[in-house]
């Protein structure tokens, strides 16, 4: 699996974490006056419709293919478009909320370690990381 | 705008930062033998489901309500675990396929900007955030 | 409330019936060898994807302009094709399955109905049309 | 393919056709004064909720378990379930916007056919019914 570079120092090319992209994004919508759109319902709607339109870039390939869409640069390329796209309305969404994602996510990991302790679970069918 | 406490030095409590989650999700699921379930599509499917509970939440409330939902402690725990989540189909997601998630979000937010100078769209209703 | 005409007869401007799409549809598949890529899955996805579309014609507006949406006849067109493309997938996807949707829906309506009578629930917050 | 029974006459088991089922549909609102929970907004995100829970009905399987899901009775019983939900909301939704669902969508069929020649499209994974 290769990533695509090492994160970017903050203040330089970009955010590098979490934190910085959640500002950028809050700048981007007060300097436009957008903030009036961005009711947790239209963020909801929004981060919605973005996963939709990374579906569509999946749903016609069988499992292998998706496994390498990433190997294609204009599949690849749009695949990474959506997800970027995600990543906006979740971040923005948590932050109009007050929501930490890496915590609120962490917190719902170590639920499911509990419920599907590794020897109960091993290789079952059943479930597979559902929280 | 409150937030849920300052981040988790690694390894003491938990991930703070994405690179850490997507390491204890990618282990998670290499520990119960359930990588064969992670392909790209059916993480695809887990996003949208959860963005679907996501959603759940928030459809019967007016904007304004939607706007006060983490106040109430129960629908906001409730809010908090659908984002959580999501955030945790994403990182997986992301991870899987090998897509650095917050600079693929910064390259689409540089576009956007591009896209929507401040003095053509200031306050319009036509667009917001749209990437 | 306005209707965009009467039901078409069958055979003469289209079909009329759900059963009549579903023939269709499937005639559609079948004469460019596409039932290979109907497998339920991924004719959820697309089902996804199309509502993803339609959210993103209504995310920015407010609730009182998503009511009046079909009076601007380019915003009411692409609601509208959103709209038939939803129902395509979904129609597709229960023929596939095997799935009367009309009747499966009428059974949900009848268990609500009994969870949520009149009596105890009018006008309330909590829920509306919850199943 | 088996489907689940002769549509019901009118008025005796259940609505045969969508327009009875939005009847139905909209005198459930009215009686609990649901109606100003109905706003094209709040249908759509509750639409989108429930193809989310469908979605998660189908997830992990591999499109070959997908395509047999129905023959185990409960899970067949979950996907009916959830097909009836989806089927519930875009009814709902399409009756407050005045869309006949059917029309729409056999447009928007017609407009597939012609953008998809059969000559030209026949077995490509390029698409599969994109509309």
């Amino acid at each position: 699996m290769h990533r695509d570079g090492p994160p970017h120092p903050a203040g330089t090319h970009g955010p590098a974490t979490i934190a910085e992209l959640a500002d950028r994004l809050r700048l981007f919508a007060e300097e436009r006056d957008w903030q009036q759109f961005h009711t947790p319902k239209n963020l909801a709607m929004a981060l919605s419709g973005e996963v939709g339109e990374l579906l569509a870039e999946l749903q016609w390939l069988t499992p292998q293919e998706s496994a390498r869409v990433m190997v294609d640069p204009v599949a690849g390329g749009r695949v990474r478009a959506e997800m970027g796209d995600v990543m906006i309305y979740l971040v923005r969404l948590a932050d109009v909320l007050g929501i930490d994602l890496v915590q609120a996510a962490t917190d719902k990991l170590t639920d499911a370690a509990r419920r599907y302790p590794v020897e109960r679970v091993r290789g079952s069918a059943a479930k597979a990381l559902d929280t």
